[in-house]
């Protein structure tokens, strides 16, 4: 039937994040294992309806990570699954990603669970992968407010324009579900043209019920041919201004049949800020099928969960990824 | 590959359902958001063996409700999810019907989780869709027993005869789990010839592991052509009888490149009867593709959740779905 | 979409275990329900990637059964769903096996959660199925330790040689993902030459923190044309001499359009051991869809779920299976 497609990943490999760590069998370090239901049908007049159910999964166990219920509120200090309301202890489905929509010659509109707007424009050496926790997306994202600290945002509406000159405009609206909550919104601009991209993003989320706090994103990536160079840096509002700023600035380039990466990520504390490197090597034996090589080090206040006390540790790690 | 078709819906939206409620989007208003894996297998001889396995979600944060375990014992008084083993808090497949079984001359026989007999045969202006709580599904299957009070029924068996001259016999058989609860069972005549179908359903459910509860549905409708009006009665066994019917009236009517709903739907309770009106317009983009909006309004005995106190309410929703 | 087969069974039907148990709707009591994506691509070179993401569930409610996160510790007491992270609430992919790998020259190669060395080795006369609790895999697993006691297992490599003049060695690694836990790990050799199949299998799991626990199994299955005789046995370590032993003997045969098959199974216990005997016929529709029915008998001590006090006990069972 043409109109679904039904694609895919499978990615899992092993890695030790440290000394004293065991040497395990970790899923998606390199992409997302995930099943994607999706499709475009043509409406006539230059309109069409989209669509996108992508579920992501541990490959190693088959878990779903449960995540918290979008309700306009701050995220809460439950731990899911739970059985408090707040948990989606049953969230099996879009995940990694679900919206229906339309696009035209007016730009593009979704509705469901989108790419949050802020992560959509963040631009990462290696999509944030690599040994776990010391990644540039767990640096950056770890203490953004509310929806923005997820890759993906529930209850969402995005508007793309269509591009002028390379310009692009993004809105998105996530209304609270509890008249208690607040909403959640992001705007991006966004310019690519040739081996130039930049985005600015600010996205507004909710801290308390009454409060909400805004993020800053700046980022940007140049195609130097031999080479890409590529910059993401966070302004949280509400912050101390020694604890309000993170960036990555990484590199991909393409080495024989595969690409290598490295990624410099910084997170701003009161004390020492956390930083990491990550660096890896993806062999690409097929265009669907690919093997990888991780190395990570980060500073003692990386705190990698499980060094105790805090101290500086070096990890790697290696696997396989397959895309149907 | 020909042994499996691959289908399904994803409906997203946004509502108000009263005066004070959020403004928010809320999924699957005009259709069910699901994706379904079916086939059918010719066996020769006329015989062919069937299965579905559909599954419902919510397109705006990907949950999927989590639902009894029917046992043959009473609903319990548990929300789920929760940790008692009442509760199927992993529940992922099928909650928007799965079976298997065999057709030929003889009829249909499915066995899983079927469509309820009782709601197979209501007859409703819109399939029960629209605003939120004013939906006639809503007012017609509260405090309806056991496994009457969902579309879906677990450990069922169920066989649809040929039909004669118009007329088809339903039987349904849901044993007990367990040898403390008691079984389900279902019975419908229905007739359909020409513009007129009619049904009369009887289902016995349990409400409590020695008591069972009979519920007899009278449902009818007629295609004028212009217009087809829809009509479903439901009298609930052992409940007082000022409070033991309900009913909807409906009509849809093709309106341009679309369709035109509205329903009247009233519950009997012991003090004022819960009514409400909804209404809307189907508006199709395609054969798959479809924009509505709806309409609803109910009095003070409605008592939706979240208007407090109880009083007259009205609301409002629009959305899109695209089938696959 | 070439890169992937979607695939499945669906299998419903009745079962009454004992005298006094209701007789009820029990799924998987021939096959096992599932829905598969698997693939495989060509990388040159005699080179593939494989992979498989096989999912099961009840057909009869839609539940999927919630297991035990394999972190390397055995199992614990707690029954999920439950709330502690031990239990894997949100499972819902992967749990009738995934993986993704390569075979070549070399072999093959599987990482993810795959077939358990013990069971994929094991050789019962139906594939364990049959009526519930009678059936051969219930008897020989039981107090298996960790990983060995369920069919697929978490967070394993798995390694295939190729078959030398018959002979192939398989090697299974599950390393524990807690430095408090215990690595798994399993060494089988398999002959498989015409009528006769022979394999020796020897598994190590963790049966606490600081100690593992090694099970030996034999199995070997000849095929004399009219039937196919199989046997499997199972040696516990650490369990007393009078209770470490376990066997099933079964036998299969085409009869008609169909399968006979009987099992005879026995579990060493302190006092009694208890004993079991499931028989069936499997009759072929279609090769795709097969009707079956089952019996079983087992003794006092064979305990079944439901019977008190313990005595011995017959059971039947029948139902329909559909392959898509």
């Amino acid at each position: 039937q043409s109109s679904v497609t039904l694609s895919g990943v499978i990615d899992v490999g092993f890695e030790k994040r440290f000394s004293g760590d065991p040497f395990k069998m970790t899923p998606n370090r390199n992409g997302t294992s995930n099943w994607t239901l999706s499709g475009s049908e043509d409406l006539g007049g230059g309109l069409k309806a989209n669509f996108q159910i992508s579920t992501s999964f541990n490959a190693d166990d088959g878990s779903i990570a449960a995540h918290t219920i979008n309700d306009g509120l701050p995220s809460p200090a439950v731990t899911c699954p739970s059985t408090t309301s707040r948990c989606n202890n049953t969230s099996s489905l879009g995940n990694n990603g679900m919206f229906v929509g339309l696009s035209g010659g007016f730009g593009t509109v979704r509705m469901g669970r989108p790419v949050n707007t802020l992560y959509g424009n963040a631009l990462f050496a290696n999509g944030t992968k690599g040994v776990s926790n010391y990644d540039a997306n767990t640096l950056l994202a770890r203490d953004i407010a509310g929806a923005a600290n997820t890759v993906y945002v529930n209850n969402a509406i995005q508007y793309h324009s269509p591009r002028f000159s390379g310009v692009q405009v993004q809105l998105e609206y996530a209304p609270k579900e509890s008249t208690s909550g607040k909403n959640g919104r992001g705007l991006a601009i966004r310019y690519d043209e040739g081996p130039i991209s930049v985005t600015f993003t600010n996205y507004l989320g909710a801290t308390s019920s009454t409060t909400q706090k805004s993020v800053n994103q700046l980022a940007a990536a140049y195609d130097f041919g031999v080479a890409r160079v590529l910059f993401t840096w966070r302004d949280q509002g509400g912050a101390a201004s020694n604890a309000d700023n993170s960036y990555a600035l990484g590199m991909t380039a393409p080495v024989g049949p595969g690409l290598v990466y490295v990624s410099y990520n910084v997170r701003e504390l009161a004390a020492t800020d956390a930083r990491s490197v990550i660096a890896g090597y993806k062999y690409n034996l097929s265009k669907r099928t690919q093997m990888y090589v991780n190395v990570a080090n980060g500073n003692s206040a990386l705190n990698v969960p499980g060094t105790t006390p805090a101290k500086s540790s070096t990890g790697y790690g290696f696997g396989l990824q397959h895309n149907f």
